[in-house]
């Protein structure tokens, strides 16, 4: 990928929006090896802790936490790089994974079609890890 | 990726998830390449159009109705695969891309790192295009 950057100034941060309910949706994506791994959401502190520490977190809508990817599995993601969208209200990390992103032992959450064919790698087995 | 479909029998579709107000995310990628494109958001209608016609259709909250990708740009996103995560609550589509998918010109949406930094190509000129 170029890396045109079109200001001689220093680049300075792109203003995240938030919305009404205070998340956005980040994509996590293998950084080697271009697979993508997960979607979840992630509020203002999440973001802030992941640019912090170089660990993706996010935030559980249903457990209604902050969240580091990976505290119990050890399956962290370590941050390359986050990126955004044009209207700033999606993250792109681009990260390394240990192990797999999928609490069911795959690589990917994305491990199925939606016609249901199984096309993803098992890399764990999740009765072993949680 | 290997595709080791874990039953004999045929597969049968996933029942996506689409939650309270009817909509789910959709992460496009470039089929080929592995770069990903866009995010946006999905109904059960354009799903169907999307499966049904073999390109991609999403459900634009602003404008609030059915779009097709690429109708005014001519920028269409031709589907190989649409997949769905673990939980059936997020979609990827996996996709040959005319032209870009932003409408600022670049290839993908996600051409910025949240620093600011410019990281993304541009392939069209959105003032000859729109």
């Amino acid at each position: 990928m170029t890396h045109d950057t079109d200001d001689a100034g220093a680049a300075s941060d792109v203003a995240v929006d938030f919305g009404e309910d205070g998340l956005v949706p980040a994509v996590a994506q293998d950084a080697d090896s271009g697979t993508v791994l997960m979607l979840a959401y992630v509020t203002p502190e999440a973001l802030e802790r992941t640019r912090e520490t170089g660990f993706a977190h996010y935030y559980s809508r249903s457990r209604e936490e902050l969240w580091k990817k990976g505290t119990s599995s050890g399956h962290l993601q370590r941050i390359v790089e986050v990126r955004v969208d044009c209207d700033a209200d999606t993250l792109l990390y681009l990260v390394e994974q240990e192990g797999g992103a999928c609490h069911t032992g795959h690589r990917s959450c994305f491990y199925r079609t939606v016609d249901g064919e199984h096309v993803g790698e098992r890399v764990f087995d999740p009765d072993e890890v949680y």
